[in-house]
């Protein structure tokens, strides 16, 4: 059973005071889609755009997995150093398909797969705490940069390297494996001279767009995922994708929707919102890709834009209780996007006690995720009836093969809304400043004259401090 | 050492192209803060606005330490079932105060305190896996709805009190914990009629304003926080925020400042951004605080408006390799507030190792905590370069106190802002819909016409599927 993705309430038709798209608008874009889709066929076939060919590249499965069964048993915690897009995937696959208490578990509870750690933030209190947490002689360092200059993870790199050097000696390799570029940076240096194990994110796959490669897949797999059905699920939703006929393309109308919801109706905001505790990372994920890959300065033609939705994540029934007020009585400049599973894996009976009293006696019989379910509906209808643009998909239920098409789903969506939008979705040019003023700050050699500008900065006025 | 508030990058004269809020247009608040300071101290004397009072509920205090120390000493998990309001302000201290691996830590680790789960989300592969994870014969569940009648947390209180029968009988009741109105709601009706512990939220305090009361402060006593420095950190903010000066008030300054910038500046994406793993659920606490609050359908005369911020976390260094790229280019739609820790209570050193290779000898001789203060200063020089609005709140430290004072900052601004947009910020009318409808489906005497009606209901369009 694919995905399903149901827009009805994202359409005018379906909402009240008809604040939504115009189906017209919507059938307008058939023929700029169908050049978009050409172009990307194009650019696909070039290997730009180095993603659409993860799903296919079962000789990284195999690689994978050979080292998941076989050296990578002998670990009882794996732990990815990694920030951005090397670090989010993983979380949405650890978050969807494993134990929500897995790194609570004892080794029977994980099948005797390890504890699974994703440090992104380089937080000198979370840092400690895992260091007097793990034993580093029992733990896998995951360290994935692709350009292996990223100064958050080089940071937590040297300061393992040099703990697991201290705790075995000249055996610390064998705990560390590299994920980056296959020929250049420093990790692909450090891995030739010092013989550390290391992987490769293909040349043309972006942080953001690379969960289904090495990066995503190596944790995955050491944590018992089965990453060859990640993967078919990813390739069912290629399938699916490869029509250029809109209404028939899942990732476009994604795309198309989102896109004249900010600039035709003034709802730049796209809050995704699983009912799911497992969906909860992807809507993280998510936030990265969208952002990451649409907010930008300059079309692709050069010209002064300042595009790009504001992607929110939130939770499902939780937020009810939280942002929903918002939503439903705010200002109309917002998408929701629900995701929903059909059949959960795990059910709670809610018992039949209390019968006769009525705020209790009517829960009885039902079940959790029958209660969640219909709280969705009743939020769903509200915002229709309060005239607000929501849209859902539905999984099937939540395993590696539904997260693969769903990831891949969004990815593609992804690439179409650049091009919708006019801009480059591959590139991150805003954050350079940051970088650089980071390297001049901390000192690095060769930004002495930035270090020398940053020193002259005037000073902020206390009068506007309190 | 008090909290400060530092606004300059707030303002026209410090943003590149005098992009921010022109200084005389907030000198221009002046005479209305003073206005709106004098209701909202009226409205304190009347005890209207119950969570004022909050900080010098001593006895409050003393009682809930005597359970803590005394029957609470007897169990291993501590199980928080509240959603919303009774969930946000724990999982905000537990993660600002405790070990961020707590409940992974044995016995000792822990100082011999119970594990903290705050469960909010019914979700059926959550609650499975917690009945799994914990025993429920050293368990205590603390179940915390205001009005008793929350069908998510009193669906989790009905699978939890059969089990809790199952396993030891009667003794069940020793293992549950109230925290509900102190007259009203099926919550203290079982209390009275089963004997069951039962803990006050005051009738004036609502959920969102609550985690000073035994709803934040109960959960937080059990695992070893001095809940005593959290309310004398709350005092001492208090103190701050009775002037009616505008610019010395700084929960004052906060609210005219997001305040203007989305009225005047057309920036309606409020960004909490703290750099600091600790303090990362005070900006997901804060979430609910700002969106519920503030967006409203209505102004307090009764004139439509659809007004209201929109609330979103972010993570510093984190989200710099996620949404940076779109707060730097993207729309000029946000103010971003940092939240950051002068000294951090541990750090962890960056070895002086691979000196002679430039992508990581710089590193060598820093620390976390200052690459972490680094980046944030890189960040906020960038944002400011771009003409992006952003401001920054620094903490001492993060302790008890400061984290006390922190929560009470923003819960006093949220009442300023309030008053600004001239909307009840206590209230929430827009979420009533959906749960009338939630109540319909799932078959509560009195809801059957409602019922009717959604049975009635059109069926979905196929041809908007896909």
């Amino acid at each position: 059973m694919p995905i399903k993705l149901d827009y009805n309430n994202m359409l005018a038709p379906r909402l009240k005071d008809g604040r939504g798209i115009d189906p017209t608008r919507l059938a307008g874009l058939s023929d700029r889609f169908r050049e978009i889709h050409t172009d990307v066929e194009r650019r696909r076939e070039t290997g730009e755009l180095g993603f659409f060919a993860l799903p296919y590249a079962t000789d990284v499965v195999e690689a994978i997995e050979q080292f998941a069964e076989g050296p990578g048993q002998a670990f009882s915690n794996l732990v990815v150093l990694g920030i951005g897009g090397s670090a989010l995937g993983t979380v949405a696959l650890r978050t969807a398909l494993l134990d929500p208490f897995w790194n609570e578990l004892d080794e029977e509870g994980r099948d005797f797969y390890p504890r699974l750690y994703v440090v992104d933030n380089p937080d000198p209190s979370t840092f400690s705490a895992l260091l007097r947490r793990i034993d580093v002689r029992t733990t896998l360092f995951n360290v994935v940069s692709k350009s292996g200059g990223t100064a958050e993870t080089m940071s937590q790199l040297l300061v393992v390297r040099e703990k697991l050097e201290e705790m075995i000696g000249d055996g610390y390799r064998r705990h560390l494996l590299f994920t980056t570029d296959p020929e250049a940076g420093v990790l692909r240096k450090l891995s030739r001279e010092e013989d550390i194990a290391a992987l490769s994110v293909p040349p043309k796959v972006g942080g953001r767009f690379s969960v289904l490669s090495a990066v995503g897949l190596l944790p995955a797999a050491m944590a018992g995922i089965p990453i060859g059905s990640l993967l078919e699920g990813a390739q069912a939703m290629d399938t699916r994708c490869r029509t250029d006929e809109l209404t028939e393309n899942p990732a476009g109308l994604y795309a198309a929707l989102q896109y004249l919801a900010d600039t035709e109706l003034s709802a730049p905001i796209h809050v995704m919102m699983p009912y799911s505790d497992p969906l909860r990372d992807v809507a993280d994920w998510f936030r990265q890709l969208w952002a990451e890959s649409l907010g930008k300065a300059e079309s692709l033609s050069g010209a002064e834009g300042h595009v790009g939705p504001t992607p929110v994540k939130a939770l499902g029934a939780t937020d009810q209780h939280s942002q929903v007020q918002l939503y439903i009585e705010g200002p109309f400049d917002k998408t929701i996007t629900f995701l929903i599973e059909r059949e959960r894996s795990e059910d709670v009976e809610i018992p039949r006690i209390y019968s006769e009293i009525p705020e209790l006696g009517y829960l009885g019989g039902h079940s959790l995720a029958e209660l969640l379910r219909i709280e969705k509906e009743a939020t769903e209808a509200a915002l229709t009836e309060r005239g607000r643009m929501n849209m859902t998909i539905e999984l099937p239920n939540v395993d590696a093969h539904s997260i693969g098409e769903l990831l891949f789903l969004l990815q593609v969506a992804t690439v179409y809304a650049g091009a919708l939008y006019d801009v480059d979705p591959l590139n991150q040019p805003g954050v350079e400043l940051g970088k650089q003023l980071t390297y001049a700050i901390m000192g690095r050699p060769g930004f002495e004259e930035a270090r020398r500008e940053w020193e002259k900065r005037e000073a902020k006025k206390e009068e506007w401090m309190a």
